[in-house]
């Protein structure tokens, strides 16, 4: 990953930020504020680090535009999220590849691959494929019958998309994800499984992101539908004629039974587990681990298997961590009460 | 995937259906009851979705022997979810891959492959191996140094079967799932994590269907096994030297611990965890993300971490849900004491 | 995997073992205890299986130097474990791949590949990779542009090292396994998850295994660490900017999210979910299933989620078992007082 150098005042420039400190200061790197070195520049886009950046080496923190005053010089800027993003952008520029088809791809004769889109060595696209505008396809990638991919996509290596599967524009399938594998279906008959046909599809929405050995289950019938802006992590399974709203966040190691539905702007964190059949409402979120049995209402915001509201989540589990010593307070009561009947007192040294 | 058309006639033949309708009505796809339009034959396996087969728009329905009267045409048959499977496999034929090595296929010399095999572009099948009847091997997958293939199965795009692994006939193994890697075996010594070579194998047998990214450990010494009709689903893992039965079902994301044994028709939920030299006996029933850390008796049906019988651990989940309250009846109960015993009355108000 | 047989003197010389039997009896396989035949060598590692070492059909088994006398012949070594693993090593040695690259794979020119190394078929090596000594890339797996592989590592068909990643000597990287994908980080920023570029990499010390389907995702800036003799099981997630320290497990299905560290020798056991920015201290263990959510102190043994020390965790499910009785118990105290205050006596039967 190449590094470039800038100036301050040509920082300020290209983020819109408001400089204080020397605008012709050279700066070489970006870090965060406890690595960054005397030419490097930072960020403070979270207060928990405030105390980081007023001991950092950093030549220059990007911050709020009415954040405190650091001892370094200062990008200010409207959100400093977005600054640290752009920044990290001018200093490693992904590099573009090649248009093309690589001369050791097998792409089938009758796909139609746009011109400016770049496929890599030992990729595979099968027949009635169509790759859009300066999609990448990366080495060793698989990309199958009548798949359909936007313009600006990215399939890194091994990512698998299945027959008929459609990506929508500036979709990223990340290094072997799965892409319309055959949902889990059976029916019980005659002492064995018998395989119902899983014929339909998968629609990943414009703008979505999918993690490494993720998988996504086609549907049965219709369609498995991600929708746009939706994040998806590592090793998530989303199984078949899921749908999930638009910019939902599913967190690494989620799984997702069949046909249960999520909402837009659904957050469910690390390892949780939808059952099948579930229906979550726009901008619920999940805990991480936590299991949901029941549809869940928009907004609200669940720990715990079975899942509980947050607050009475936790409260029980306070309590729990008490349950052995109320078990003995419960046996002392019965005995004060034992001995009250047996005409003492229940005084503890009675 | 292209659609077919037929007459009611010609359908009610195929599936050995009484039809109650007009023979010569023509049907051009299948969809689920809720989203059949005019032209769509539909199905009511469930009597959960006996209203919406009311209301549905389908042409027609497939539906029991003995179910009720519905307004559209009638399929009636003996065994609906069969029925359905047909019917999905008469409107979606799979194409068949012509017979033959891919030209970008590396294929070793002494492989033996069977003549009806198709191996697809740019799969590697190392020294040895012995692919049956009628197998696909698709694009990119990867079959090891004497790896037997039985006839009739499917090996999906980066699938990888290690050196030595043996399917059985009917096998489908999905994109991206490992069988035969190293399960995971150490002594520590000297400060450090030994590798315990693991030099066993793993056998799937006949009929065994196994999911995206899933991963099957071959065994330290002797073989994992998988019975035969067993189906496994995307990102489940199989530890070395596990057995299991025939005819069980192992949904997402579990995990099963090495050396434990898995009967018949077990089923495993979503996410559960099986530790490692557990029995679990035939049928047994072990609910999404519950863990198992003891054998388990037949027929058992579990839930919870640790793993409780089903009723005892709802009614548990159910007394947790009042446990803050619980507590604090407990303090009003000693306080109600402490003034009895101070000679007054405990009555609340007192 | 070819067998091959040996005299017992000879095994005992190759294992600096104390012999107690005949020399010259030859052995032409090794397995466990229960599953020996008459011409196996076996091994007794454990105390749990002196029972099978008692009724072991095995010509010799290997035990510990102060281990009670079996009716078997007898290879008295210092570590059982040890030995055992080099008996594996005799009877099932791995051939060595011809050193050299397959012509069916596609290595960029400025690939610096040492003669030692092998690459198979339709492995993929990008430009400015580093290749060392008898580094062994099978088939169809990715090797990122300006990758590094230490001497005597192994990359299974499929796995992916994305650009940059960097692999001390003797790592194993199993099949599908994904190092370098990008970490999971947005901001959200006019209504989307804003990609936050992941442009720092991944650091794999020396001796690390890392299982098949694992991810290990790249530091946004700077690395995620795996530190020396780290063992990583199946389809474990590790965030971007973890770092885990020397000669740690963690057991299939483990999740760690971002900029958590782990110290030395932690074990996580299967499914165990870290949260981020959390510090696990050296030799800390959790137990299968848990959740961390806090810092966890060296040497601290945990169960649960939220997680408790082991033995409190097992207290307080055993308690819970007794939820419904001790819910019982508390109406039964309630109604004996209530009968009190009004003028009776509070026993059960008053």
């Amino acid at each position: 990953m190449p590094e470039r150098q800038f100036r301050l005042g040509a920082l300020a420039e290209a983020l819109g930020a408001v400089l204080e400190g020397d605008p012709a200061r050279i700066v070489t790197g970006i870090a965060p504020l406890d690595a960054a070195g005397a030419d490097d520049v930072s960020f403070l886009t979270d207060a928990r680090y405030r105390e980081q950046a007023h001991t950092s080496r950093a030549a220059a923190v990007v911050l709020a535009a009415d954040a405190e005053t650091l001892p370094t010089a200062m990008l200010r800027v409207k959100d400093p999220g977005q600054a640290m993003i752009r920044l990290l952008g001018l200093f490693h520029p992904r590099p573009a590849p090649a248009p093309g088809i690589h001369p050791a791809a097998v792409v089938a004769s009758d796909a139609r691959v746009d011109t400016t889109a770049s496929i890599g060595a030992l990729a595979v696209v099968e027949r009635g494929a169509v790759i859009g505008a300066a999609v990448r396809v990366h080495a060793l990638a698989y990309v199958g019958a009548g798949v359909e991919i936007g313009d600006g996509s990215e399939i890194y290596p091994h990512a698998v998309l299945e027959d008929g599967v459609r990506l929508g524009r500036r979709v990223v399938v990340h290094a072997g994800a799965v892409i319309g594998g055959d949902g889990f279906g059976y029916v019980f008959a005659d002492g064995a499984h018998r395989k119902i046909p899983q014929v339909g599809t998968v629609i990943v929405e414009d703008d979505v992101e999918i993690g490494s050995n993720a998988t996504i289950d086609r549907a049965m019938l219709g369609a498995t539908v991600v929708g746009r802006g939706t994040k998806i992590d590592n090793l998530v399974q989303v199984g078949h004629n899921v749908t999930i709203g638009e910019h939902s966040i599913l967190v690494s190691q989620v799984g997702i039974s069949g046909s249960s539905h999520l909402g837009r702007g659904v957050v469910l964190a690390g390892q949780v587990g939808i059952a099948d059949h579930v229906t979550i409402g726009d901008g619920a979120v999940v805990a991480a681990q936590s299991g949901i049995h029941a549809d869940v209402e928009p907004g609200a915001k669940l720990l715990g298997t079975p899942a509980r509201p947050i607050m009475q989540a936790k409260r029980v589990y306070l309590t729990i961590d008490k349950l052995p010593d109320l078990a003995r307070k419960l046996r002392d009561l019965e005995r004060r009460l034992d001995r009250l009947d047996s005409g003492g007192t229940s005084d503890r040294d009675g």
